[in-house]
């Protein structure tokens, strides 16, 4: 089967990427598992990642393109579609953010729909389809109010997902995914950057800047447990998905206080002392519009599980990223 | 002030135009109010009303062409985008119904923010944006769940005004639009048509056929109370509306056999004699699937308000349509 990863570069195309390979065949239930012949890592940006398994082919292109879109999907049968503008950037660049998010999904649905084999798509979609005025826990029927483009070209990315998938062009399902966290690498442009900031950089004896309050709640989950459930998306079949094709992922809600504690636990407080409190009110509002608790009935029902704690992923984020234990000496 | 409806040639969008020339000049709250310079009626399709006003103008031309609607959106300062493929249209040609829906709204949206003055915008948006498992009461929280092409693409025209009205670049409000009954003319590609086609043939003294149940419930507006509706919603001021520039309107609620009745009420059973009654599983299992009962809470909080029965509908249609009251004889 041919695999292809849009956003494929990035630390969870990658981190999928691997754990594909490391699948071998494919578990499609009721039928003989299938091998991967191929798997396409399409991205904006190349990465520094020396792939040595001859199943990895590297694109470098613009999903806001249609040709370009077609070359890459026209052949797929599995198709994960991480490609987005984060989103700070897309508030700041409303045009990149439309071209990316909302015209580079259509691409790609439309590409998948004219292959006529019905491919299966797991799309990454985001909390940021809620914000303003939220239930103090947001169900499955949660209503839509975005409050950032961002979270508007996700919101619609899931109901062009879903029509895609009621005609019967695509098989598609949308993951919407909590704050992924501790993102390895650098700070990049979303507002919730320092999700991940505050606990990688004092790991890595770096300063961070934590821009909201201890009590403010963070709605996370980790790269491993995301890596997880993209996998797991993909192999449900539609039957057991059913009409509803968006999925809100269950994921672990902390204060940002309590992950700053668990860092201290693991790391000390010179770890901790390296974080500066340094409030912004935009950021903080940005922050205090997201979701902070989740009920996530029906993904639990299909077997997704959340973290079960931030201990937990504090560890795999140093073995995974092979952290020096400064701490220790 | 310069107007521009879309969709201008439809019945709405010409009854919208007459109540305009009527009004001479727009109350807008906190300004003097303003005189109407021209109503440019766009839409892909001409039609026979002899207008005389000169400020009417008159342009055919196709939505979905981003210069054609640059054209005559560019210097709107009070937009109605009425145009759109109807359900059942666009459910039979999907590529249609996403050039015209979706592609079309954006077209308006980037020639409104392109000139640069924030336009007000009034969207016609519809409850096909429910679809599927809804609660016995719809309410303004209900969560999108279309169950067509229509229904998806008029969800994406509300997310893409309020992100567009967020950042500063129109200044917009949808309105989810209930059932509108009796249209004048002749049956569209509407899945609903049946619900104006019922009443109107019999009243015509010509045969309709009926394709559901006489149990089954609809949620309808009358012509009248749409164009009320959508007047007002122009000229609330954004404040007034809030940051949820989506409003669910307030509608009638009312059993096609409690339709049947009223039109019996007004025209005998000679009229309603006319009705063939021949169930159509699709159209059943599409009406089943739209909200009956609708709470409309923020809508009648502005002013907004559902017709007060059946029978006045009736009325108000024999009247503007100057309908032969055969039945008198």
């Amino acid at each position: 089967m041919k695999v292809l990863i849009t956003g494929g570069t990035g630390f969870v195309g990658k981190q999928l990427a691997e754990h594909l390979l490391r699948m071998q065949t494919f578990p499609f239930k009721g039928e003989a598992s299938r091998r991967i012949e191929k798997i396409t890592l399409f991205d904006a940006f190349p990465n520094d990642t020396k792939w040595t398994d001859p199943r990895i082919e590297l694109i470098v292109g613009d999903i806001s393109n249609a040709q370009a879109v077609a070359r890459v999907a026209q052949d797929a049968d599995l198709v994960w579609h991480l490609a987005a503008v984060v989103s700070g950037e897309a508030e700041v660049d409303f045009d990149l953010g439309m071209r990316v998010n909302l015209q580079g999904t259509w691409n790609l649905l439309e590409t998948l729909r004219a292959s006529s084999t019905r491919p299966r798509l797991v799309n990454a979609s985001s909390f940021a389809v809620f914000g303003g005025d939220l239930p103090p826990v947001v169900t499955d029927r949660t209503d839509l109010t975005p409050k950032s483009s961002y979270g508007t070209q996700k919101a619609i990315g899931e109901l062009l997902v879903a029509d895609f998938t009621r005609k019967g062009f695509v098989d598609g399902r949308s993951l919407r995914l909590p704050t992924i966290t501790v993102r390895p690498g650098k700070p990049n442009k979303a507002a919730s950057t320092f999700v991940s900031s505050i606990i990688r950089e004092p790991l890595s004896r770096q300063p961070a800047v934590c821009p909201v309050r201890k009590d403010s709640l963070v709605y996370i989950s980790s790269p491993r447990r995301t890596v997880e459930a993209m996998v797991r998306a993909m192999f449900l079949s539609g039957e057991t998905i059913g009409a509803e094709r968006t999925i809100p992922l269950p994921g672990l809600t902390l204060s940002v206080g309590e992950m700053v504690a668990a860092l201290e636990r693991i790391a000390g407080p010179t770890a901790t002392s390296l974080i500066r409190w340094e409030p912004d009110a935009t950021i903080q509002r940005l922050v205090d519009s997201w979701p902070g608790r989740v009920e996530a009935a029906r993904a639990k029902a299909l077997g997704f599980r959340a973290d079960s704690d931030f201990d937990e992923i504090v560890r795999a984020h140093i073995e995974d990223e092979s952290v020096t234990q400064w701490w220790r000496n």
